[in-house]
């Protein structure tokens, strides 16, 4: 009978044209095990929306999961194929404390506090700029997380696009780093930032209007501690991001962070982006912390291709998209890039196979 | 003043062998602000005991440290150096709860106790097999991680090596796993689990003694889901143990998980060793959770090379020796290697410039 899983995956890969194997139809029959929803599908089984839609698609034509009120079922039939291949339910042990971050984000509950209130008025994600703000409990998280790397205190940091976040924001509002700067296409986090920083007198943070495609101007390379963002998840955009903001360090030892999902990008994309990191870059990865980051849902859910393509018409009632977090150190011998990324590259992210939800 | 930093890192390398940088010496000053122990500051500066040793003698010679009672304090050299350089403190916001794991060792009551219970009478850790057992809490959270990641319930999974963790006991105790071969060199820890399986009547788990030196016999090669083990912190032997491990799984999908530490390597050969999980053997890292691993102080430290160099005569009194939880999954095209590892490779391990407690 397992040749039914390798005979799913092989059908779900040629149709999403993502590489897909036993596993990953086996996470989805965990999941089904213990969620009929197809948003918590996706995120208990780590795959990408088009590749965890395709499968249920197949499984549900193969007579093993039914639709019931846009709610997913696994079949008297689908059960027997779990039990007899002895496919385990989907578990989970997530701390309550941390969110299973491993830092609670009410470490320093004046950041948290601060964070929250001052940024009650914050601009809504927009599709446009692939927006979709994590949980401000993520956000301050983030910040407790450089803190306890000695990446935050007496630093100069530089944070690369999605300030809906307001990750620079926060950053900034502890008051102890050196410096920080803050690039974003969107004038309205811009503005937002700036504001506060204004009202508050924090005179070293900055932020500004910046399209992250454009090289850094000379004055950047090679002046920042630490670099935070949370790259476009092709391979090709993932690099020029990454290359720019490691061009940006100062030295050895000097840290980036980002946010990389399974959501819209599969393990084997991952290799891809982890040989990048460590072979063309000469950086070493010292921390990956699974579901670190939590998103909200966004409001135009149902304009993505993440909405068309699901097997169900049910949107999500919950946070279902989150990330891991990575930290990288630079090692002697690493170089990043400055160059300009061309168009194409950059619009491929809307005709990537393996994304859905920008 | 920078300059004096860089000039310690130099010389701390020269005498070391180790790679040691800017930030190597930071990491020592930051922890020196908020801990006079000399093991304390070890583990919050994650660097392997020689470099910590060798940066602090070099300290102490150029006037930054001072000793009193074996104990470790900045001199006001030392504090005007970290003000003016603008050197963070060390920061701890692990979570009381998880203990920074993100996963409980309580979230499962019953595995705990019947674990804790069931090795009260646990044979001790010896020096000759490179032991240093982690605690309880973190054998029970390995269990729990497995089975999160769906790497436990109904899975053949292959433990190799470490048995005095006990780690392939507590999976065993579970009953989820389909099958459960137990590997070590020490008849003891053998013998330990295999009275228990009996005892208890668990026929699905089975400890052996074996030299993981020696190649696998035939039919162990692509036979389990899982692997778990502690390798040696030597670039050649790590590659071996890992290689092995790699070589008895089943296919794309199953995986390994494994303990790294800071204390017996550097971040450059962490680098290493992620260059040939990627490169050589075809995997892709899903986790690395920094500090999960907690190992309990060995009986035999005062005969490690570690308590010989160490710049202070006082021994640990509390945790000090941590390690990193990696978690790798197989992807298509993987590959181990299943060969005899000769004896100099594993005599390396006791020469070895970065290694000092085995």
């Amino acid at each position: 009978m397992i040749e039914i899983l390798e005979k799913i995956a092989k059908e779900a890969s040629e149709k999403t044209n993502i590489k897909l194997y036993r596993r990953s139809v086996e996470r989805i029959l965990s999941a089904l095990q213990v969620t009929s929803d197809f948003w918590k599908i996706v995120d208990y089984a780590d795959q990408p929306v088009p590749a965890a839609s395709e499968i249920i698609k197949l499984l549900i034509k193969e007579g093993y999961v039914t639709v019931e009120n846009e709610e997913l079922y696994l079949t008297e039939k689908g059960l027997e194929l779990v039990k007899e291949l002895g496919i385990p339910p989907y578990v989970d042990y997530t701390c309550q404390a941390c969110e299973g971050r491993g830092i609670p984000f009410y470490a320093n509950i004046d950041w948290y506090r601060a964070f929250v209130q001052l940024t009650k008025d914050r601009p809504k994600a927009v599709q446009e700029y692939d927006q979709g703000s994590v949980t401000p409990e993520t956000t301050v998280s983030r910040v407790l997380f450089l803190d306890s790397r000695e990446d935050l205190r007496d630093r100069e940091i530089l944070v690369m696009g999605a300030e809906d976040d307001l990750t620079g924001l926060a950053v900034a509002l502890t008051g102890l780093a050196k410096k920080v700067l803050i690039l974003d296409i969107d004038e309205r986090a811009i503005e937002f930032d700036n504001k506060i920083f204004k009202e508050l007198g924090i005179n070293n943070a900055e932020a500004r209007v910046f399209d992250l495609r454009n090289p850094f101007p000379e004055e950047w390379i090679g002046a920042f501690d630490v670099f935070i963002t949370d790259p476009p998840e092709t391979v090709k955009a993932f690099k020029a991001f990454i290359a720019r903001g490691i061009s940006a360090l100062k030295g050895e030892g000097s840290a980036g962070y980002f946010g990389l999902t399974l959501r819209d990008s599969s393990i084997n994309r991952w290799q891809q982006f982890q040989r990048a990191l460590i072979n063309d870059y000469g950086m070493v990865i010292t921390d990956i912390i699974q579901d670190f980051n939590a998103y909200m849902n966004w409001e135009y859910h149902d304009q993505t291709k993440a909405a068309q393509i699901s097997p169900v018409k049910k949107s999500p009632t919950d946070i279902w998209y989150r990330s891991a977090w990575y930290r990288i150190e630079a090692l002697p011998g690493f170089k990043g890039e400055n160059v300009q990324i061309k168009d194409e590259v950059f619009r491929e992210l809307y005709l990537d196979e393996e994304g859905s939800t920008t």
